[in-house]
């Protein structure tokens, strides 16, 4: 994030909750910015807060208004607030309090001289609404006046994608252009003072990758699904096998997908795919539960047992054990039935068993993603 | 790791890929023992085994041996091997070199009077074999016999622990008694130097917490549940409201898990819950669906639609809409049927919807736990 407003991270310390320590570091540190997370807290080991104030030699107290937020977290929680609480409210007089709606350390930025010095506390869901914060009051202060976007892409890798850009970087080189990979899905984050050069670079960008493209930064491919189903007021219910339950909790991840998600069965015994489903006794015998066939007949009697608009099943080998030479482990067979008309897909995915069982999950959302947005 | 053996880790530091700020640092730092990650790939900016070698100004040449193992290394996925490969061979003449059987970078072991420098791989995947490694050269070299286990606990958390826990680790001051805490659990890690401390220390630990403790550092709750439904021939089966298939996608992610679950529902809307499971119009109406009589409804009729032994039900508001005074966002209904007996429990969860749904998940999982463990 700090990268992205052109604030050049130098060096990253995790250190001991020793009061010589943080003056050796201070001492042998000249960054212009510090960040502190950690050690904010209300116990005897949470030193950061009075060790930096103190280093800095900067006016300080029990800042009231903070003091009382503290308290009213207590009360919003039920509990009663101890004495060592009231440490957390001692802050320099000139600062800038982030406020902390979920936790009871608050953080604060002030300066010196030079410097600027932010501090955090420690738990991540605490600290990043905070360094999104301080990130903004950054770009105040230093008047920072840069662009930053980017896509979220489904559907390939970064080496192909890195390949595909060959001779791109060169072209657009008054753009930072950084891709960020994980299992399934890679990001790209564009960043520029020039908004014409941003959006030249986004634009080419988004014409040669369209296809894997679905959404820019902020965005999730759940959450895009849930969004699409959501516009085109559609029901969707979804049948798993290898995934076991973790297509289902992808989409209910998304807040408000009540609205668009009916059911799903996990139909992990063969029985429970006859029972639910009627999958027939021929194709379970004559062609397996992981077959073109069975993902057909999941995904197509799910649509016509249920009030959706939209089917999905999935049905594969996550491994380690259970793979044979004809049906390997990775393999997965998909169904996806919209409106009444039901196709399938097959793909062999590499990794370990959660690898092979996120992948597939990635695969099936995009599946429904590719499907809908034929619809916009 | 470390830390087990009993080596203090007293500092870590992320830096820049440059060779003046390897010098600051080494120049900084007075540690007996300095571990490396990153850097010692083929191209232009991984600079860390020459400038470290460097920088200690010990004897190093070409290893013609490792530079054989990495040209087998590259034969073996089929590539041929860059002149650039060859400084990846480039080694202290006095050192233990780390194989790499996932890359091509091997890392490497050396002294330089006091002090002992390690350098490894940075992908972690590459690195852990060879931090392993490093760990067993490390107590062989410095003759370390220690001991080390632990407890993975659930149910309780980690202030209350500790409260509970004070004057233990002043009783037991010759063993290291270190918790680590996630979301939903928390483990506790034991090392000594005398086994006879470490078994009396965890044996009263044992003693104090049993109905929390859930396993040893190497399982993992879902491990612990599908072991014992396997163990005992049960066949469990889920359905879940708020968690939205989690539960199912946590059991699943046990390999050998096809043994023990049959099927789970996902009923999200009020219809799936009827249709699926007859859950009552009128409990529906009058109680609603996140509510006692609901959980209990849904995990009995499961039950009995079911060849399972043992049914969950979950049903909860995960927010962060849908929250009333009444029904608060984290209000979660849980019911488990086991052999024809349901009982209920009704809980409130703090924290956002990941974390409200991972929760409740942990929350099925270890009534599933404590329900089995009466059988051992």
């Amino acid at each position: 994030m700090l990268n992205q407003i052109g604030i050049d991270t130098n060096r990253s310390f995790v250190i001991d909750d020793q009061k010589e320590e943080y003056y050796k570091i201070l001492d042998f540190i000249d960054e212009e910015l510090i960040i502190f997370t950690g050690g904010l807290g209300p116990t005897i080991d949470d030193i950061s807060r009075e060790t930096v104030i103190d280093y800095f030699g900067v006016e300080a107290s029990i800042n009231q208004e903070v003091l009382k937020g503290i308290k009213e977290y207590f009360d919003h929680i039920g509990l009663k607030m101890q004495n060592t609480n009231d440490k957390q409210a001692y802050f320099p007089k000139k600062s800038f309090i982030l406020h902390n709606d979920l936790g009871t350390a608050p953080g604060v930025i002030f300066s010196k001289g030079e410097k600027t010095i932010i501090l955090l506390p420690g738990p991540p869901h605490e600290m990043l609404p905070m360094l999104i914060e301080s990130v903004e009051y950054l770009k105040q202060i230093l008047n920072i006046k840069l662009f930053s976007k980017g896509f979220r892409l489904v559907g390939t890798g970064e080496s192909s994608m890195e390949k595909a850009l060959e001779g791109f970087y060169q072209l657009h080189s008054n753009v930072n252009i950084a891709p960020y990979a994980s299992i399934g899905e890679i990001k790209y984050v564009f960043t520029s003072n020039k908004l014409s050069d941003l959006e030249s670079a986004m634009n080419e960008f988004k014409k040669k990758f369209e296809k894997y493209i679905y959404g820019d930064l902020n965005d999730t491919l759940e959450g895009v699904v849930v969004e699409l189903l959501s516009k085109n007021n559609l029901i969707i219910s979804v049948v798993e096998s290898c995934t076991g339950g973790l297509l289902a909790g992808s989409i209910t991840s998304v807040s408000g997908s009540s609205k668009v998600f009916s059911e799903s069965i996990v139909t992990y015994s063969n029985e429970a795919k006859v029972k639910y489903l009627d999958v027939s006794l021929d194709t379970l015998s004559t062609n397996g539960a992981v077959s073109n066939e069975c993902a057909y007949e999941m995904a197509n009697n799910l649509y016509n047992k249920t009030i959706s608009d939209i089917c999905v099943s999935v049905t594969g080998i996550a491994g380690p054990t259970g793979g044979t030479k004809e049906k390997p482990v990775g393999l997965v067979f998909f169904g996806i039935n919209y409106l009444g008309n039901t196709r399938t897909y097959k793909m062999i995915f590499n990794g370990n068993r959660e690898m092979i069982r996120n992948r597939a999950t990635i695969f099936a959302l995009n599946l429904v993603r590719k499907e809908l947005i034929q619809l916009k």
